[in-house]
């Protein structure tokens, strides 16, 4: 058996995960879950019922992991001779992005989708307040560093530029030049393609 | 100087910041962010205008963490003699429930907030599935287990509590039993009830 169990579908953020596996180095097994045929089991795993979600086969029995920014934080704790963990002084900046991305990035992208931004008067209690100023505090940062962290790769690129390839992908983060320049930048890692060829072949696949 | 310099309101989430301060044990100054009017050079900290917002005055430099999630995992990474960070075993745990509490319970209480909750058939695409769903999801966790780690409280339990706590006093998580069990363990805490003195008081100042 793989170290790890991993439940992902091609078309989800499963897909970062599978990234976060392949920058790990991680030994893994893979099982499609459909939406609306679950293999059997897998609501004890994760009650959600979402992929993707991680099982650990750890010599003290089986850890599961969901939510795929904790997936990707996980992956670079049981591996840190992959190197993608912080330094001391790069903390800062992996945890507050990792969760900027997890937090407020999503939830301006996903109340623009459902309509439902706030209002002027609603943005103090809203987390990400505007989509307008979420989209700017990310750009402000990116535009002057390669990295999250700085002068170096970790695994809160996996997790923030997953957040901008799929936005910069769909149309739902506007094409600022900060953000296409990073995504490129990240698609450039052998970990990102080889990830990405997985789940383009399965894709196709189930799309004949 | 204090090593920590802490933007705050004590009526915002920076209640979850302060507790998290007062467990790690870390010296700070605050600074009290209002809405309408924000101290010179705030925005240029945080070009999102949100609190909390802490800023490490460490030895390398000025260090800025945003997002409550994040600030928390920051001081018990900073603190380790607080005995706040998980142990090996305590890692998925401690990653999958901090990113679930951030992301899915967010998520859900306030998209039924903004009275924006996703239809049946948009379940699949929002990360956090259905508002039930989520609200089971953590209960189940919860009712197994004092702490989100098992057997010991870790910080962790900080952001998770949060959100709980917070839902409970403001009707927004629906008072299941395995909720009001954890919000009374951590209510408890001396570190707790030190914080939220402090909030409280300044949130009576403010109404005189």
């Amino acid at each position: 058996m793989a170290d790890y169990t991993f439940y992902t579908n091609p078309m989800s953020r499963g897909q970062i995960a599978r990234w976060a596996l392949h920058e790990a180095g991680a030994d893994y097994d893979q099982v499609i879950v459909e939406w609306k045929e679950k293999p059997a089991g897998f609501l004890d795993i994760n009650p959600m019922g979402k992929v993707p979600t991680l099982v650990h086969h750890a010599d003290s029995g089986d850890r599961v992991v969901t939510e795929a920014a904790a997936i990707c934080l996980y992956l670079a704790e049981m591996n840190p001779e992959a190197g993608l963990l912080p330094s001391e002084t790069e903390m800062a900046d992996y945890l507050r992005w990792t969760f900027f991305a997890s937090g407020p990035v999503e939830q301006a992208v996903m109340s623009r989708h459902f309509n439902s931004e706030p209002a002027p008067e609603q943005e103090m209690m809203a987390g990400w307040g505007s989509f307008e100023r979420t989209m700017s505090t990310l750009e402000k940062h990116l535009e002057k560093r390669d990295w999250v962290c700085g002068a170096r790769f970790t695994m809160a690129d996996v997790y923030v530029d997953s957040a901008v390839d799929w936005g910069l992908t769909f149309g739902t983060m506007p094409p600022r030049p900060a953000f296409v320049a990073y995504a490129e930048r990240l698609q450039a890692r052998d970990a990102y393609k080889a990830a990405k060829a997985v789940d383009n072949t399965l894709i196709a696949e189930m799309k004949k």
